[in-house]
């Protein structure tokens, strides 16, 4: 890969340049040290850029379980916000895929009519990383795309594992998708999945299966009963929708902006902005100190393995370590 | 508490005093490093007694939700070991009350038979320590009943919270006790407890709920047939018993002793052992790392706290930490 100066990333990105942007995420996820700090030079350059448009951004996780329908969800979605002239990233996040090319080559095929509006842009996830790897990459994806002018960024999981965590503390909004025929699902989903949504829609409900959509409403709205109130103090609204009924998506985002302008009003948009920083700063920090203290103390580290592994308490060797 | 010569203790203990045991883990469990020291200081002075013995002794873990009867049974079972010339310590571990003493009371009543037994030893549980501060306080727990020349250590779980990953990573053998009339049981128990299980009881099988007993010992070894088989290689029995019925009982000890049998021939006793010590000692080196990063580091951390706050991402921010 030819390296550019770190100005012309940054021009070329809030000039609106696609090829500059594309680059500096590229740059970003790159494993070499010489291509973070580049990476880190041009976002330090954009800060007063991103300062300037991030009050006015709206981050929008959307997750559900395979063949819930998010991509035809966010193509349907996305659409509606380019016409509207809203600019819309779209960033996948999947940890757990070892072949993301294959996957994005099927998400640009379902998104096709999204991906060649020019007020989009759609990224593949990045491999070959951890999930605080993946999660410290999407953040910077989410800068740089705010910082080049983006309105929404919407950052979709694969639904599996962990990743809903990880993208729960990227994003403001939390969107989970659900069929309607709740029943099994209810059953076999994570609780925790529900606990941290901030909006529930029932995808997928159109002419002949009404009546599923609407007991599946009735089912989850009772599961919500038993969980608190969202930190956020608003009530999680459960919407039916099909990404073949445009009108029925209107309503979700309608729905979805309701949501920010209360989150704005009672403050909590903004400090849970604050929170998950912090919080990705100090998981950070964490992984730091142990791969310092490991790589500086490796011997001494081995020595107490050996004693342990002779019989002494673990509480005992780990007094003899500096 | 008055203190005395790390020798008396240790001389006390290899002798069958009690009432040295007692104090030599009330040390352990005290937060002042003085005692910490004092302890690992009598441990150290007896490692070869400990050593000499712990080939041939057996840790058991027993769980399942409060109310399946697991003071009761550790009563009949605990009755028949030290009838049989074992010597037998209990040791319950609740990281979560903050009232131990009404616990230990009640526990006491309830065991009340087998705690006035001269070969029997029941230990409070720590309290107002961390999970990790638990764990390793058991263990050392552990390592004095050992020492002391105890053959079976049971470890008792209050049976909810993360009490159950906590003690199984302290003992040999993981004993999950569960009522007859499994159906709502199946549902609400967290999968993961039962992934952990060496072995099943049915508890509470008596003359009028036999039918019950047998239908959840056939839900449950269905269940059971869901999962891999545990690391040990040993398929995991499903059991009926009644602690007012010892006969039920001592069927459960012959296939622990059986279990116990296969995994020493197999390798897996002495290896499954050594990998939660390794383990232990990982989890207190990580602390002691993170500890010793976050107060040298204070300042920076507090300074990139703060970066981070006014919109610098974390992962630039801890690029500027030591």
């Amino acid at each position: 890969m030819k390296l550019w100066p770190a100005t012309q990333y940054a021009e070329g990105i809030q000039q609106g340049d696609r090829l500059s942007l594309s680059r500096a995420i590229t740059l970003s996820e790159s494993a070499l040290p010489q291509h973070q700090a580049l990476a880190h030079e041009v976002m330090l350059l954009l800060r007063e850029a991103h300062a300037a448009h991030a009050g006015k951004t709206l981050r929008l996780g959307i997750t559900g379980v395979p063949g819930v329908g998010k991509s035809t969800f966010i193509e349907t979605l996305g659409l509606q916000l380019v016409n509207a002239g809203l600019q819309v990233a779209v960033l996948p996040v999947d940890p757990t895929s070892p072949v993301s090319h294959g996957a994005l080559l099927g998400d640009k095929t379902r998104m096709e009519e999204l991906s060649r509006h020019p007020g989009v842009y759609i990224r593949p996830s990045p491999t070959g990383q951890t999930l605080g790897g993946v999660a410290a990459r999407t953040r910077e994806a989410i800068f740089l795309c705010e910082a080049a002018g983006f309105d929404i960024v919407i950052v979709e999981t694969v639904g599996v594992g962990q990743s809903e965590v990880t993208v729960r503390n990227l994003v403001d909004l939390f969107l989970l998708l659900l069929l309607p025929g709740a029943g099994d699902e209810l059953q076999g989903m994570k609780r925790g999945i529900m606990e941290m949504a901030d909006a529930l829609v029932i995808n997928k409900v159109e002419e002949h299966n009404q009546l599923a959509g609407r007991q599946a409403r009735v089912a989850y709205q009772n599961a919500l009963h038993l969980f608190p109130l969202p930190p956020s103090g608003q009530p999680v609204p459960v919407m039916m929708a099909s990404a073949l009924q445009p009108p029925s998506v209107q309503v979700v985002w309608d729905q979805l902006r309701a949501l920010q302008t209360n989150m704005q009003a009672n403050g909590w948009w903004q400090q849970q902005r604050q929170k998950q920083h912090l919080h990705a700063l100090h998981q950070l920090v964490q992984e730091r100190a142990l791969q310092q203290y490991f790589s500086q103390h490796d011997a001494a580290i081995k020595a107490a393995e050996q004693a342990v592994q002779s019989g002494l308490l673990p509480s005992i060797a780990v007094d003899n370590l500096p």
